[in-house]
């Protein structure tokens, strides 16, 4: 069966995916959609996801977009996939998805609208908002306490106490490694009083390692240029 | 097996677990967490949903929130809840949790920041902030946009061109429902252009009969007392 992953690798949703497939032997073209060319808005990227945006996939014939629901198909569509990434138990299930929902409104909003108004926005031709970044700031850092606090607790190194990593971990951690396109002071700021997030950053990517360290190059290269020009 | 549900009628999501659990038969106790008197904030409250906020069940001894991860648990703990609600096919299953995921960046986040910007903050003690309303507005109206031409599609009357509704149609009506926290006339404005949006809303409602009026009376009750005050 032929998948194909319609992603760039800047794109945290997009790195996730395709460390998911590589960590559980998932074999998949991988097929860059070039953001800052705005291939994810040309028609032809619209007929495989509508909402265009990264990452999509395509199987065989079946279309599915949205990075967690993306995940969740594949880690029960491919046979290899170890239990612990989305496990059959269903109350074990659960609480993986409970995770993965709380993260929209909370650590992906904060990352993504700080990054965007204390970085990133001269690329798409915008200002700096600070303002808008002091309100992403508030929800990442109150999204990060609530990691350090309440999702890791005291009996494993991962989310929900595991000892081995599931989605969540894994969409969690590439949202965070977002943070490696501001500078790196700024970037210790963030992180510097959670340091069992910081543990948790290390241990998951030791677990999916040498695919995380991959996958993150294009993240790493493209803050090193975007700091070095500001 | 004992279910609880932790909620309040007039939180979107508390409406549309517990219309799932009536319209499928699943027996539950309703517990009131009564919102205007901060009960979702107390410690004993915070040992069932450590963010304090409802909806969150009690099933025997498992707890558990968010209300996409219970509405997908009690979908597949309950024997009798029928396939179209979260169909077990892999392939439709992940369409279905594609919109659920798509649904809190997009319809969640416009709607609530524009009912609360707009209308609800006084209750709380705050300024109406229209600012911030103009931007609930804007995504708002971007996500019904979506609805009305991408998810609702002309073969069924449901969203993915679905001819029974889904966990998705429910959570996405139940928060579009929240807009009978404003004056007729406003809603009127933000719903006008969306037909297919209206006749969906409809569709929804009189398939979950009913359960749907009952658990919207709240709603109805609140936006009355909100508009007659104001």
């Amino acid at each position: 069966m032929a998948l194909k992953v319609y992603g760039h690798r800047v794109s945290q949703p997009s790195r996730a995916v395709m460390i998911f497939c590589k960590v559980n032997g998932i074999e998949f073209e991988e097929i860059t959609i070039d953001l800052s060319k705005k291939q994810h808005k040309t028609p032809e990227f619209k007929e495989i996801n509508p909402m265009g945006q990264v990452p999509a996939i395509v199987h065989d014939d079946f279309k599915l977009f949205e990075s967690h629901a993306v995940l969740t198909y594949l880690a029960c569509a491919f046979p290899g996939v170890t239990d612990h990434w989305y496990p059959a138990d269903l109350r074990k299930r659960a609480k993986v998805q409970s995770v993965l929902d709380w993260h929209h409104s909370t650590l992906r909003r904060g990352s993504v609208t700080y990054v965007i108004n204390a970085k990133l926005a001269p690329v798409f031709g915008q200002p700096l908002n600070p303002q808008a970044a002091a309100e992403g700031e508030k929800i990442l850092t109150c999204a990060l306490s609530t990691i350090e606090s309440i999702w890791l607790q005291d009996s494993g190194k991962f989310l929900l106490g595991a000892d081995q990593p599931s989605l969540a971990d894994l969409s969690l951690v590439c949202e965070i490694m977002q943070l490696h396109l501001l500078e790196e002071n700024d970037r210790n700021r963030l992180l510097g009083p959670y340091k069992k997030v910081q543990q948790w950053i290390e241990d998951t990517k030791t677990t999916t390692n040498p695919h995380f360290d991959e996958l993150h190059g294009a993240v790493f290269q493209f803050g090193a240029m975007l700091n070095k020009q500001q």
